[in-house]
């Protein structure tokens, strides 16, 4: 039951990984606040990617994946998005709720659950 | 850590397994739109032993269950069900929280983690 | 793949255990409704320290947080009890969104994933 953690903050790590498994943290598009939610996805898309090539997995891997959208309105834009990143025939569980994240610049945020290689 | 997925389709899959335990995707009541919070209860909860069934697994072996209700005042009505349903000694860690959905036409959205059996 | 539980009551379980991996109930303030949400903050964190002693585990451990505030406005005094209780270079990976919760009362949720020792 070893614990190995990816950037570990004095408030949360980047990702957490045990039996092969990820846990990362929620991610948001801390370099495009207040943009429009499709280029939020786009940005919070690649740092998943970053974050799991760092782990040696990749979004092939996704085991689930729960978004939060400041506005549900924003339901097909993120969608858009997501259908063009995610790999078909490998995709994760899913839920996707609207919440106020915490602050107002930003549109979504995602948290998901990865499996490691090998 | 082979992963296997149940009816992976372009956006996510229905479930995905790794290490013998399971993801659901958030189950919400298709066919029971803008019905009572009760009824869209007892199809997600049908839904969930379907999705369980399929995986070797039932409801006795939930691990986690992440409740959304879009009206935090159906609190009791969804408990209703959720209580008739799920099996005494053997429940499940939950949260429930209240949250808009994809849609207004569904009361309450629910994702589950499970362990299969062997 | 053995499920071993805490507390299994009618509605749910403390905390559900497998592969050496805990799903903890989200915890909320039962002592201090109405408290402002550091107090409510102070009794969480002492709940989980409690639930994860009893497990055999400890806040060291922890893979997973999902933080629930009824008004995210309460986002820097959640923060001040929660940054002095995680252990430094120990943190889990993090998610916080706005939601009303079961019961005005409650000004947070908190839901975590922790691995067990040995």
């Amino acid at each position: 039951m070893e614990i190995t953690r990816l950037d570990p903050g004095p408030r949360m790590s980047e990702a957490t990984v045990c039996n092969g498994i990820a846990w990362l943290a929620g991610q948001i598009a801390e370099d495009h606040p207040n943009a429009p939610v499709g280029e939020q996805m786009r940005e919070i898309t690649a740092r998943i990617d970053a974050v799991l090539a760092r782990l040696g997995s990749d979004k092939s891997r996704l085991l689930s994946a729960t978004i939060y959208l400041a506005d549900i309105g924003d339901f097909a834009a993120m969608n858009a998005v997501w259908d063009a990143w995610v790999v078909p025939g490998h995709t994760p569980a899913r839920a996707t709720v609207e919440a106020r994240l915490a602050a107002p610049a930003y549109a979504v945020e995602v948290q998901v659950v990865a499996a490691l290689n090998g």
